[in-house]
């Protein structure tokens, strides 16, 4: 007897192991099926000739992968306010795609993928989507020497070494994967540059990297050491005022436009943290930018000048940037952004903004995020950043009255600008996954989509980004949400609730040590500076009362943050000094709520890996086992932070525990004991 | 102006810190307070005379440590039925203590400070004490080189090479500690005996601890080395039946009893784990037994000979004692006592109750119980053992028809004996506390108590317990009672649930180890010989299918534990080989209850922290300090045995650990790679 069942009963088998097939994580987002010849028959990518090479990119990825109608990319000249956007319509039977930019083309292609990815109807649509800021920029904190600082996805992706002669295919794939959210340009090097970048053997390397990166649309800028004249240029000094230090620097601009005539322009760290700067010669910031932003300003070419600046002095650390740039409104060039990091400190679990923004009327400016970890757990943890870059960016700094947000302020809509800017610091590196962590993934893309539309919110980012990475089935991408959307608010509690920071290891950043102390250490690299423990209480006094760092936020900001009782109180240990026994909103203690704090953060990692566990016939088995490994560290490292600082604290506040947490099961002792022996990288 | 107020004030605080004051657990139950001369006025401790030195130290005792009324402490030698215990009686004005032996009337003072410590009401008090078994015996595992064999509360008390000379004050400390409990006996060193101890120069050691213990009615015991008569005597062999060794050993008898009269006798491991014994020359235990019997029988003196044989066959280790005694039936001397651990293979945190119990009918037995915590987490866990002692003396082994207790076959009820007889291994050591653990200072009360008495139930001796040993505060003892009674059925859940045993670390016996394995290995000594994990099942088949080891037991129970549906579920991967969907009783499945069981052990320790960390106020801070330290412990070694368990069965049962459960936080891999270096001692 011979019946269809048996063959039906293969044909499973068969399908089974194909869907739950090992992957390594490094087609990101990008999971298109190729499409087949009878699949695409009848359907065609139109484009008028002659077509550029970015054109010719959008066209091969739409014609390799694209399984609905007809679609046609047009180029129309007439429609400058597209910027780099696009439109896209459908016109009965087929699709059009209208840009004003090559790159709006290659854009809007991937937008029409992304949208058979998350299996979208299109028949209708008509949408115009125009970026909302000019330069999205990802700086990569790269080493000439192949590691990467504060990179936790193995070494630097660029092989120096190999440059320019050896072109990974990873560097297109790259680029490619930026592109297809967005991004537009990016800083090869760390902002702790290496002079060496400059000189003519590794501008080579950069020029091959550069040709690789246009055909996506992405320029090319670098991180440059201010005392680069002095160093390779054999010039006397550095100083921004001397001729031939100017001079220098035109020549090296020019040179640099001749390999690389895209080329973006330079990001400058200059007298933060030991890098040299204008202040050597007794020079301004302004000095600095200005001198650079002239050599470059023939070529199009921009600074980034980092605002990233404090001194070991009594200020505090929070106030100096403002006390150092706001003097200087004014006097940049118009090719000048001053690049501000989002908070005050340095990429904490939480921070208020900084309030350099808006406080600089007649300066453009732009926000630095940090999409690597590096106070965040490392590629260990399981941390969506979104919702801490939408914080930020939605914050009202009331600089220019109500609705001045960071977004409108560093957007065009506030403050006009030459050209806008967003940067972020970024998490890749050579892993196969490219970020170490799976859902890393999620924090560069999040990026880039807020870097192009400020408006989209974490929800909507997460759901595109779950459908394309994993699956679009409902019952994998809602519980995987809500997971992502509560993993920052998780980290901010098991790591530092209730606004406080900078409590972390010292050096590698990497767990808890607020009892962290290094003799003659700078106070403001010591964990005590930040939380100032004491029998009294706990948190860094900002109000009128201690550093009055409240006085530089606009009204009503600073009468609110600078009020213990009308603080919001996720920032209450970041602007006040609080009593163990100051009663929260909810009743409680500040040291009972703190408790409650750090056990909430331990209980939500748990409900993680029991969702993440719950979810594994949706996920093939190699990005399961990765991501169900990084939960049980993350779900180990949390109860480390909760009992490292609660222990700590408790010798302070010198009360228990609420017994209804779940209680500690380390010793203090032995806990200031580790000492991990971490590099920059891994 | 001068006032009460301060002076009351000062008061308290100088009461605080004794209330809190550390202590290091050395008093043990026995935290009598000294009368003073004022509460002492009018109130005596009556004896007869001549008194004897017991006695001595019982009116002692009463003289320092008694706030009641008088006592008159009577020797009756008419009442030979109280054995060594005790009647206590109020009569009108004082009270009467009545006792047929000089160890009658300090059991009988032991008894009234209890009572006085407990807070108990002594008007019109009328009981009768007589003790269960003749002989209440420790078992110490110490070697001579002052390592404990399983010890984990320091090395041995006994300073060997200080005796005789240096007399430790602790030597009678430890003696007083046992006879507060009816202790009358120690066996001074371990069964894995060295021939040294019966050289003239350590029974001179021997001897001086004989005479610290007799004051407080304690005889000692040796193990002996079979071998002795060859090592040390110089004779050809140590043949049982050679008329030279037979001699040896009556001259070495004579020799002890001539500088000890009271010495008990010897306990022997022979032709086990490679001791040697009466098999090597083709003898039989009883040709063994049967010699020593007959050196000591003059001096009315005692042989223990442990049933704890095994052999590397291929039968069931857990059949081999069994099969070995049994034969030899009627065939022993009435004063060699078998002595039979409570389980068949080896102190598990739950066995089953050894069948050889009650099937030797003309052959007195003893149980052995296990009090240093071998398997179940050193000195670090806390583990109450009474209910594991009541689980087996309560056993019904239906040897002599319903009713035929493991309790009333070994205390002469069901089978006449010469001399009735209870032993366990001790948990003590040069520790300040005694036992490592300050809750471990239980399980060596609860055996004393036992011994004495074998019908009180867990729940009366963890009262007593708690009550001398911290404070009779109801709000304290009630929690921590019910701590100290779910303690073991937490241990069986997180380490060996549903009848899983021998699945622990190689050697040391720490620790989860269900992958060990050594190449060349005792099979009977590796973890998978006794789990038999595969795809189809887990457990051991003892039923007729398999060793038929359920063949041992008297019916009905061969009945009951031989088939799956009516085996306990507590004994079920004990007694079969039980498929990993098979429904249990709530209905899940065998591998959904293994999980269920071991989070279940998990969040039991994580509840013991909460009770323990809650009742802070009512310890002193040292004792609460190591408490809570080792419960810290406890919980991180409860998760270690559930992943470890739970992640390598899952290699067998496939099938995802249910999702309700909290997730593992280890890797397999990681956990097979823990190898602790750990002695016998600690």
């Amino acid at each position: 007897m011979f019946t269809n069942k048996p063959r039906f009963f293969a044909c499973f088998i068969f399908l089974l192991p194909i869907f739950l097939l090992a992957e390594d994580g490094s087609l990101l987002w990008l999971r298109y099926d190729p499409v087949t010849a009878a699949q695409a028959a009848g359907r065609h990518i139109i484009v008028a000739k002659p077509m550029g090479a970015i054109v010719q990119v959008a066209k091969t990825e739409l014609d390799t992968y694209w399984r609905g109608p007809t679609v046609d990319l047009v180029l129309d000249k007439k429609m400058k306010h597209l910027n780099e956007g696009y439109q896209l319509k459908w016109k009965k039977d087929h699709l059009q795609v209208v840009a004003y930019k090559d790159r709006g083309l290659l854009y809007g292609a991937y937008h029409l993928l992304r949208l058979q990815q998350e299996g979208r109807d299109l028949q209708g649509i008509d949408l115009t989507e125009i970026p909302d800021y000019d330069v999205r920029i990802l700086n990569h904190w790269d080493n000439l020497d192949g590691t990467v600082e504060r990179g936790y996805a193995g070494r630097s992706l660029w092989k120096w070494d190999e440059l320019p002669t050896a072109i990974s295919p990873r560097y297109a794939a790259y680029a490619r994967s930026n592109a297809s959210i967005g991004i537009n340009a990016v800083v090869l090097n760390n902002v702790n540059a290496s002079p060496d970048i400059l000189r003519p053997d590794y501008l080579l390397k950069v020029k091959a990297l550069a040709d690789v990166f246009r055909l996506y649309g992405i320029q090319v800028y670098l991180s440059i050491n201010f005392s680069s004249p002095k160093v390779i240029g054999g010039v006397h000094d550095s100083d921004p005022l001397n001729p031939e230090v100017r001079a220098w620097w035109k020549a090296k601009v020019r040179e640099i436009y001749k390999s690389i005539p895209d080329f973006g322009g330079f990001l400058v760290k200059a007298n933060s943290e030991g890098q040299p700067g204008p202040q050597d010669y007794n020079r301004t910031h302004a000095d600095g930018a200005n001198m650079l932003a002239d050599a470059l300003a023939p070529y199009n070419g921009l600074v980034m000048w980092r605002a990233f600046v404090y001194n070991p002095t009594n200020e505090d650390r929070a106030k100096q940037a403002y006390l150092e740039f706001v003097p200087l409104d004014g006097a940049f060039r118009d090719n000048v952004i001053i690049q501000i990091k989002n908070g005050p400190i340095d990429f904490q679990p939480r921070e208020p903004f900084t309030p350099l923004f808006g406080a600089m009327k007649e300066t453009t400016q732009m926000i630095e995020f940090q999409i690597t970890q590096e106070y965040l757990g490392f590629s260990n943890h399981l941390v969506y950043l979104a919702p801490l870059f939408k914080e930020t960016l939605d914050s009202d700094t009331y600089a220019s009255g109500k609705g001045s947000t960071i977004a409108k302020l560093t957007d065009g809509t506030l403050r006009t600008a030459k050209r806008t800017a967003i940067a972020a610091v970024a998490n890749i590196g050579e892993d196969s996954n490219w970020t170490g962590h799976n859902f890393a993934q999620a924090n560069w893309y999040a990026f880039g989509r807020l870097a192009w539309n400020h408006s989209l919110t974490s929800d909507q980012i997460a759901s595109e980004w779950i459908r394309s990475t994993f699956t679009p089935h409902e019952e994998f991408v809602q519980p995987i949400k809500q997971m992502m959307l509560e993993s920052r608010e998780a980290a901010v509690n098991y790591m530092m609730p209730l606004g406080l920071h900078h409590i972390f290891a010292f050096d590698h950043h990497y767990g808890p040590e607020p009892w962290g102390d290094r003799q003659g250490g700078r106070p403001d690299w010591m964990p005590w500076y930040y939380h100032n423990a004491n029998s009294a209480g706990l948190g860094f006094d900002r109000s009128a009362t201690g550093s009055n760092a409240v006085s530089q936020y606009f009204a009503p900001l600073d009468r609110i943050y600078g009020d213990l009782e009308t603080c919001p109180e996720n920032f209450l240990l970041w602007f006040h000094h609080v009593p163990w026994s100051y009663q929260m909103k909810n009743g409680r203690s500040m040291w009972a709520e703190l408790c409650y704090k750090y056990d909430e953060g331990v209980q939500q990692v748990r409900a993680f890996q029991q969702i993440w566990d719950k979810l594994e016939s949706h996920v093939d088995s190699q990005r399961f086992a990765d991501v169900q490994s990084k939960l049980k560290i993350q779900a180990k490292d949390a109860v480390w932070w909760k009992d490292a600082c609660l222990l700590y604290f408790q010798t302070f506040s010198e009360q228990p525990i609420p017994y209804a947490i779940e209680r500690p099961i380390h010793e203090l002792e032995d806990l200031k004991k580790i000492k991990l022996k971490l590099k920059h990288h891994n």
